[in-house]
């Protein structure tokens, strides 16, 4: 299995400033993989909330239903570990988790109840919660300011690359900051099925407006994200707000105006490390950016947009850089969504192809076969309806994905 | 791109009777290949009635238009070519289409609107319809009972093997014939998304009858197949019941008793068909039939099989020879359907590798991977809910399927 990194991936990673209100450390508990990091603590000041949005499964893995019932606990801890993501492990996996928070809470001077939780690696292996207690104090006496380089390294798998993005924003005189760390690939790693991301912020929001926000900017970020249309079982988003920002004032409401340029910067991260996810996919050398503009509703254009995104006629071609728009027709029309052959025009690389109903009259195959070449790969389709737009991003499928998910056992 | 015949190809190949009131010929018209046939023509007796399914696709081709518009006029001839679909051609698309109806009507003695058509290749090219004219007169000069091996062939675009079955019924005291021909590789074909069928039948059956059996009859077979889950813009399958088997009482509903034993033999050349589509899937080198049983009713079983049949993550896993159950789970939980982790179990090959949602306790890694050499898959979900069951065929996904689809025009 190669384990080079993806050529996709970003040219520059940033500094990490410190959060106030949150510490961070690592360790190498040997879940699965030797030599390397495993285990990320982060610990978080009284008074911090937590927001966080989970996999649509309907058999989400034990952490992730622990997250969910303790939502509207104050947030004291959160512990990841990679290797194993206790997913279909039954009564024991729920015994893992509750041990696990025990152990972290004991360590860290809080309720096993202020702990939350994300695991991410292989399904339906019993997860061993008691190699954590060797390292766990450990971890929280070296906890420390910054260290988000270090913590996104920690909960790799099949990650190329440790996936980290930075903003400030001003709340009203104050300028706080929003970290984040995220892993992939997405839905598509191989026995390893979970993407994670958690973002930090100093700044004062309470937990009802921060879980609003997160929501919300979700929705075009994360959720306009597919690699190959599997959905995790662990999929875990989390923003916890430790309220430190010297002088930050307290918001309560997510429609409260001084959120403007928090909320701008929280999606600005969010779709930063969205994409690193996207730019990871497994066996991906090219990011593909999807428009569908002039359906007839938003709804309706990421219906279609996702039924491009996951179709591995379109996906194969693009690795073969191949504009075959004939296929972007085809997964169109599979979306079962208002669209109007004659109406239709296609683009790629801003090179339009097909336009109402036929192969565009001007049609250039060199200038498009030289737009195919490149990294980056920009679909748009126009259906003529009405006003819905949407994008979203997504990889090729190449030969490596098929090796990587077909051999990883064998 | 790799022509050898599929491993999976059916070891026997049924010889073909006749069909009262049916003849046939195909030629070379050099639509798109060379030095093969890729045109065949069909030609009915007066008094025979056609039925037809077609893709739900939103942006069907051409000739499927056309067949739903005339599907209750009398049937005299079939036009069928290989190498350009005739899909997303807009108005020359419908005007080569109705050429086609005029020059096969000429050379038939028949009214356009009794010819019925279906091409199946490269998507957005125009087809040229005049290529067809020197051909015509010749084809219906040269038409004859019997041939239907040479038919399956002239239909095939990147199929490894020609697909044909036959079964005999009884209505009443007559003995009838029902043969099928059929090309895939179903909606996976490279440039060429096409799945066509044309099952031929000797027996007396009024239209609205042989429709409804028709309809019934695809629900289990090929709509329980997929191969990658893409949609064809040109989807055909159509029926045809000359009448003329001798002495064959004329049936006019489909609740008639006497159908019993011609539905049961329908039913059989449907699923045999759609199973060899399966078995030619692109790169296919595993037939996966899935079985999920104990959902809250069929409907709900069917989504929950076609979501594990279309994972890219389990395919790739069988291509992998890896009884990755963990896989199952996730495809499981993503279908959106009623489903409790802790009440699921699944197979593989007999085999139960996960019970009660966590690893089957007697679980034997040896016996698990010696099935999953075989290259007939059996996978089985129970879930525990209900009474529901269903049942799909697909293949695996394999470097070969990406080269196929990916390599194709470069």
């Amino acid at each position: 299995m190669s384990t080079s990194i993806s050529p996709l991936a970003p040219k520059h990673v940033p500094d990490m400033p410190d959060v106030a209100g949150v510490r961070l450390a690592t360790a190498q508990a040997g879940i699965r993989y030797a030599n390397r990091t495993d285990v990320l603590l982060a610990l978080f000041d009284a008074g911090t909330v937590a927001a966080g949005v989970f996999t649509r499964s309907k058999c989400p893995s034990a952490p992730v239903e622990w997250c969910r019932a303790h939502l509207k606990n104050k947030a004291r801890a959160l512990v990841v570990n990679s290797g194993n993501a206790n997913a279909f492990t039954g009564k024991s996996g729920r015994a893992a988790t509750k041990l696990t928070a025990e152990i972290a809470a004991k360590a860290a001077g809080c309720k096993p109840g202020e702990v939350f939780l994300a695991s991410t690696g292989v399904i339906g292996e019993p997860l061993d919660a008691h190699k954590f207690a060797p390292v766990m104090a450990g971890l929280a006496g070296s906890a420390r300011a910054g260290g988000f380089h270090d913590a996104a390294k920690a909960i790799m798998t099949t990650d190329t690359f440790p996936k980290v993005a930075t903003a400030t924003a001003r709340i009203g005189k104050t300028a706080v900051t929003i970290n984040g760390i995220a892993k992939g690939a997405g839905m598509i790693a191989p026995d390893m099925a979970t993407m994670l991301s958690f973002v930090f912020t100093d700044a004062a929001i309470a937990a009802p407006a921060l879980q609003a926000m997160l929501k919300n900017g979700v929705a075009d970020t994360f959720n306009a994200v597919t690699i190959d249309g599997d959905t995790s079982t662990s999929d875990t988003l989390m923003m916890f707000a430790t309220g430190r920002a010297e002088g930050c004032p307290r918001i309560v409401r997510a429609s409260d105006p001084r959120l403007k340029d928090f909320r701008k910067a929280l999606q600005k991260v969010l779709a930063n490390l969205s994409e690193q996810v996207a730019r990871d996919g497994e066996g991906a050398r090219k990011l593909v950016e999807i428009v569908v503009e002039g359906a007839v509703s938003k709804a309706s254009a990421r219906r279609i947009a996702m039924s491009i995104a996951n179709s591995p006629l379109v996906k194969t071609a693009i690795a073969g850089e191949d504009a075959n728009w004939g296929r972007v027709v085809m997964a169109v029309g599979k979306a079962g969504e208002p669209a109007d052959r004659d109406r239709l025009s296609i683009w790629f690389g801003g090179i339009r192809v097909a336009h109402k109903g036929a192969r565009d009259p001007g049609y250039d195959e060199a200038a498009v076969s030289a737009e195919m070449k490149k990294p980056e790969i920009f679909l748009k389709v126009a259906l003529g309806l009405g006003k819905g737009r949407d994008r979203v991003l997504t990889c090729d499928l190449t030969k490596e994905y098929v090796a990587i998910n077909g051999d990883y056992r064998s």
